[in-house]
This record gives C-alpha cells, sequence and structure tokens, in this order.
C-alpha cells in the first residue's frame, strides 16, 4: 500500500545531518602526495621571510653613504671587489669606496646597505680593477628586502581546514613541510542497488540499464576529499541487502547506497533501517529532483540513501553527503557557495516544490548568468556532463523568465561557511 | 655588462609559443581511473535513452482505453494481475480490464500505454486478486517515459577535450565506456636551478632559501592535467645545467626550469638555449612579475624557462605553459578565461607594465568582485595560498580603487577559447 511520507525543507535536511558531524584524525603525509588533502592543522612560518636582508635584483650593493653626492654631473666611482651570487655569502667586508657585485636573492653583504641595480651603475674596467659609476645618491635600505618585510617568523600562514592547492604546497615548502598534517580521509562506502543494473562492460538487455550512480559516486567522494569504498551493485532481494548494508557499516566513515529508497515494492532501504535498529533522520524531502532521498543513523554513523536516478542521485550527494565530509576535513566552509544571478533561458515549468535545475555557470560583463544544461526530468543522464552549477527555484513558483534573478549553487567553488538556506519565493510575477 | 632585452606584449608571448602546440596521443584507461583525464574523442550514445519505454515512478501500466470513462463519481476498476520490478520484464499479454503494477524505471508492458502512479489509484483486495480505482482518464503515452525521447542512438553526448568529472563519468558508464578514450598526458619535466636552493626537508642555511617552485610546479602542471617529472634541482654551474637540460629533453614533451633566465651573472639558461641551437621566441615580456620568462624552442620541443621568483614562477605557469598543455589534451578552451569584475580594494601602485594581481575572487550580489591578496612583490610566496585568480591592470596606469573595473584571469575555471589578450589602459582617470 502507498506509504504517506512527510517532505521537510532542503534547510532541515541539511541541519538534520549536519547533527551528526565528525572530524577526521590527523596523519602526515609526504609533500609530493598533498595536493588536494586539507590541512589538518595551521601552517606556522618557521622562519621570517625573507629570511634574511637580500637583493631583489642584479646589481651592486654598496654603503649608501658613499652615494650621497653622485649627481648625473658628478657620477661616485666604486670599485667592484667581489661578485657574489645567490646561495653565496660574501665574504668581505666593505671599505669606503668600494661596491660587491650581487645577484637576486643574495644576502646582503654585511657593511652593505643598498643596492644599484645593473641598469643605474656604468661598468667600466681599469687594468684588472673593475669600477662602477653612479649617478645618483641613495637611501640606506634602498632596494633591500628586509629579512620579514613579508612574514614574520610564527605568524600563520595558511589555515587549518584548507585545501592544498599548488599555493598551498608552495608555502609548504618554503617553511620546511617534507611532511604536512593532513585529516585522513572519510572512507565513504557504496552500494549500487537495483536489479535492472547491468555492469559497465555488459551488453544491453530488455528493461535493464548500465550502472552509473557507482562510478560518479566515486568520482564525486574524490572531489570532496573523501576516499571511495566501492563495495558492488545489489539486486532486489531484501535479505542480501540488509547483510551487505550491515557488514559494510564495520569499514566505512559513513555508507552511500543508490536506489531503493522509494515506495515500491523492492524498495527496501525503509525496512533495513528497521532491522538495523537505525534512527531516520528524514525520508522525503520538498525538493527535485531526490525527493525520496533519504538519510539514517545508526550509533552516530550516516547512511545516506540517495535516488537511484541519476540526477537525484548527484544532487542528494552535493547536498547532503559534500558537507558532512568537508566538515570532517575541518573546512571552514563545508557548505555549497550560494551566490545570485541571471538565467540564461526560460524555465517555464511550474515549480510545486523547490527545483535544482542542472546548469552552466558563465559570466557576462561582470555579472553571474546560468544556463540550464537540458532538460529536468530526474532520469536525464546526459545533461550531468556539463553540469557545474544548480540553480535553485523555490516551491509556489510558476517559472522563469530569461533574465530573471535565482539563487545558484556552485559546485566548484570552495563553498560557504553558510548552512544552505530555504529558497524563497522571491518573484510573484514571474510568467 | 648589462643586455638590454627586447619586450613583447603578453598576447604577443602567448601567440608565440600557440605556435609550437600538438596533440597528444590517444589511449584507453579505464572508467575508474578517468577522472580527471582529457576525452580524446567525441562519446557517441550506443543506445537511446531511455532504452526502452519505461515508467518513471511507482505505479500501474494501464491501456489507456479502459480508462477512457474513468471519472470520480463512475471509477473504473481493473485486475492487477502481475507485479514487476525494474529490471525485469512482464511476462502478461494484458487483456480489457487489466493492470500490472510496475516500479520505477520498469520496462512498459507490451499491451500497456499509460502509467497511473500510485497516489492516483485506490487498491483493494477482493479474495486473492487485487484491484485498483481510477477517477480520472489517461491518454496513451501518460506518464511513460519514451525510448529515446532523451538521447537518440548515436548522438554525440559529450565532446572530445572535455576534462572527465563525477558527471562526465557517469555518462561514460550509461554508453557502456568501461574503457575510456583519453589524451595521453603531456609530460613535463622539471628543473629547479640555484645555488641558493635548499631541500625541503633541509635547516636553513645563511644566504639560502628552500625550493618551493618545483613542488608548486608538479602541483600546477597536474591541476592542468600533465604528468609532472622532477628531475631535481640544479646548481648554477654551466656545464652542469647544459648537460642535465640537454638530457632531459629526450624524455619529455616539454621542460620548465625555474630560475636562471635573467640577466645575472649566473643566470645560464640564455647561454644554454645558444648552445643547445634552441630558438629563442622570448626572452623579455612587459609585465610583472615574471619579465623575464623565456621561451625556447629546439625542434619543435619547448623549453619554457620561468623566472625564480615564486609567483613569477607561477604566474608564468599559467599564463604560458597551461594552454600549451590544454591544447596537446585537445581542451577547446585553452586560455584562461577572462572576466569583468570590480576590485575590493584600492591598488596604488603605478603600473608601468601589465600587472597580474594575485587575487581571489568572491560574488557580491551577483556581481564578480576581486581581493588582492597580499602585497605583489614577486617574491611573495605566502598569498599564493589563497589565490585563485590575477587580476589584468595595464601599463601605464597609474592605480586603482576599490570599486574600479578591472579584467580577471580565473585560474580554476575550465577556460577559454579565445587567446588572451592586451590589457589596454581603460580608465584615464583612475588615480
Amino acid at each position: 500500500m502507498y506509504e504517506k511520507r512527510e517532505a521537510i525543507k532542503v534547510s532541515e535536511a541539511v541541519a538534520r545531518v549536519m547533527n551528526y558531524t565528525k572530524t577526521g584524525e590527523k596523519e602526515y603525509i609526504d609533500l609530493a602526495e598533498a595536493e588536494g588533502r586539507y590541512l589538518a592543522e595551521d601552517i606556522v612560518a618557521d622562519h621570517p621571510i625573507p629570511p634574511f636582508d637580500r637583493s631583489p635584483l642584479d646589481g651592486f650593493a654598496v654603503r649608501s653613504k658613499d652615494t650621497e653626492k653622485a649627481t648625473s654631473d658628478n657620477p661616485v666611482k666604486l670599485q667592484v671587489v667581489e661578485t657574489v651570487g645567490a646561495g653565496h655569502v660574501s665574504s668581505t667586508s666593505l671599505e669606503a669606496g668600494q661596491a660587491v657585485r650581487v645577484m637576486t636573492g643574495t644576502i646582503m653583504p654585511s657593511s652593505c646597505d643598498a643596492i644599484v641595480m645593473f641598469e643605474l651603475a656604468t661598468e667600466r674596467n681599469e687594468g684588472d680593477q673593475t669600477y662602477i659609476e653612479i649617478k645618483r645618491s641613495f637611501e640606506s635600505g634602498d632596494y633591500v628586502s628586509k629579512k620579514g618585510e613579508e612574514t614574520k617568523k610564527g605568524e600563520v600562514v595558511v589555515e587549518a581546514g584548507t585545501k592544498i592547492t599548488a599555493g598551498v604546497i608552495a608555502v609548504l615548502a618554503t617553511f620546511g613541510y617534507s611532511e604536512v598534517p593532513v585529516s585522513k580521509k572519510p572512507v565513504i562506502g557504496i552500494y549500487a542497488t537495483g536489479t535492472e543494473l547491468l555492469d559497465v562492460d555488459e551488453e544491453l538487455q530488455p528493461g535493464k540499464i548500465r550502472n552509473s550512480n557507482a562510478y560518479m559516486i566515486i568520482s564525486q567522494i574524490r572531489q570532496s576529499g573523501g576516499e571511495p569504498k566501492y563495495f558492488g551493485k545489489l539486486a532486489d532481494d531484501f535479505d542480501l541487502c540488509y547483510e551487505a548494508v550491515s557488514e559494510s557499516l564495520t569499514s566505512v566513515d559513513a555508507l552511500i547506497t543508490t536506489g531503493g529508497v522509494s515506495v515500491g515494492d523492492f524498495d527496501f532501504l525503509p525496512e533495513i533501517y528497521t532491522k538495523l535498529g537505525a534512527n531516520v533522520l528524514f525520508n522525503k524531502i520538498a525538493m527535485r529532483p531526490g525527493s525520496v532521498t533519504t538519510v539514517a543513523e545508526k550509533d552516530g554513523q550516516l547512511l545516506f540513501g540517495l535516488s537511484g536516478n541519476p540526477s537525484a542521485c548527484f544532487v542528494g550527494f552535493e547536498l547532503y553527503v559534500r558537507p558532512w565530509m568537508k566538515t570532517y576535513l575541518q573546512s571552514p566552509k563545508p557548505y555549497l557557495q550560494i551566490v545570485k544571478g541571471s538565467l540564461t533561458a526560460d524555465f517555464p515549468k511550474p515549480n510545486p516544490f523547490t527545483r535544482f535545475i542542472r546548469s552552466k555557470v558563465e559570466y557576462d560583463n561582470g555579472r553571474i548568468v546560468a544556463s540550464p544544461v537540458g532538460m529536468d526530468k530526474s532520469q536525464v543522464v546526459t545533461s550531468l556532463a556539463y553540469t557545474d552549477a544548480l540553480v535553485a527555484v523555490p516551491g509556489g513558483t510558476r517559472g522563469y523568465r530569461s533574465g530573471d534573478e535565482v539563487d545558484i549553487l556552485l559546485l566548484s567553488s570552495e563553498g560557504s561557511k553558510e548552512p544552505i538556506k530555504d529558497f524563497m519565493k522571491v518573484r510573484e510575477g514571474s510568467l
């Protein structure tokens, strides 16, 4: 018989999931493997930058007082007594009227206090001696990069929870982090359920489709910083599914199932949650696609029951699994970032429930615009290939016109501190 | 002696590099390993989607003509003769007055032409027979997902050159691509030059700094879809550097060196290019940071001589190496995407040359804004940790005020078809 479920709001569903957040333990990994991981602690400067007074360019280190009276009519002549490259330390103690030729990055010779760049010095050899002529005066400190002028020792330079990018790696290398403290990846198990599912390399058969959700979810888990653990697919058989789900829970931080959460005769997940003694946080959300998305909790461990429809599955992951994973990784911005922007096309369909339209973001003269990427049936899989955002249109609206302002959820931005909100009907007059 | 070089425009430098593009060969890899790779050919639907007429929901498959006269006062009563789950095929040939209970995704029983969802049917058991009552009529095709309504067989569903994301993986799985045709990764060699460079795990020494560029570039290469091949660091010794560079060329598609391209006494790359017989495409660009960025070509193979300054090195990679790599991967959008947006802070420094300011992009009520992330000295490394865009301010401008419109180069967008342009002075009145 048909089971009536109570639909809750998207924001409420997210909040219920986020009651069960955990923080991953810290582990140390090699810097060369750190890309894409999340810092488990603040990165602190172990030395000032620059680490010593140094020349920022190729030129001559001089004593500024020697240049006091230099003008173009009366240039000052200095004797070049040494050439020092970056990585070497000058051995000379400079006397009046002397200069040291230095390269970019060279530590300042001890008795010098200004740098004259090559372009401002005329070089001349007299016998076996080299001299430069300088036609202007320099102040003490001119063109010297001072120790610590960029970063002081002990300063926090990158915060815990930051995703490690090329730029972060440069900072880690600079401060000697050959081993990097990162959060362990949350291990997320995956079962795809449904007798209709074929393996990807199988020939099509009547009534069957290939299993695309599992591979998609594996990729989404990796993109969100997790470690996918794919257990395989399950036919619609209660005992089989119960045993599989029950056993898998011991080896994962959270479990995703796809399919089996609706009200069909072979949708066994609700019964499985009951037999497990799991607490169902919700089993219906006032949203499309993915209204049947279900999340249950057993002893603090989450079981995400995503829809078997590819697009609903995709959206369910991004809205509910992702922020849980990002919090595990200590990200300060675990939620999807929501920005205002304009639609580039009409979306005439009325929206009894909040709808997430698969879209592609572009930029139009300083403004953000979003283009729906295909029909929005929840079965549609091909449009996912070009989706990088979800346009959220609130329930109770009759449709939208090209140019209307909408809320856009960015899938590949670093995220937001603020939890997802209720999407409100903002434009009574639309269509 | 000081060597005078001729500075060329950024757009001209990019164009000279792009005269030497190559396309990578195709290889097949396992679907599970495909994430982040680039498709080497168009992906074609090997079957229509849906692959058969099917039910998009849990309900009853009926013959529409049986429901012709149904109203709420005179409901039609149908006998439920079978229950079929997704993945199974109905064995029944329906007679008048009969219905089949079907689940989401089930192939349509042959004699049925409409679906009545659970909510619109009242189910009743009489003896060992089950009946449903329907209070409205249904048209042929109602609530049936028709074969091919989403995608026709033979349609191109994802184009060659597309980066493989979770959504693309879902499409590949659907169409049976257990082996995926991808472009081979370009192998990019890396040498970091400079006697001042310490390994990341070494203690600091006077005059020396840790080697951060190599690790940063390794990550940038990976992010752009390439395979980094790090050869190590080289002290400033001509013979050593010449041998190392010369030998490495046989095992890479292109070579990046960091450092050694300026006019200092130990900047040996210019001489190395000469001794190799390489053709120097340019050795000075009218830009900051990274004016000394040099690119040479030998027998069609590119040698990218990036600056040793971390930020200049970073920018040089993004502007010149990245589009070459993306073209190798057949990306239709190899260039950095440039969007208009506003500055969130004053940038008072005058700009004799085009300047790329390390920045972070945010969104403010539908508009793109960019915030500089720290002082813009080319040595500054810590600001790279938070850089996701470069604000390009044209040469010949005196400075910018908060709110001024600027060109923003997005580092993590999918890119642009259009090559980078000359950044023109747009606002005479600024500051």
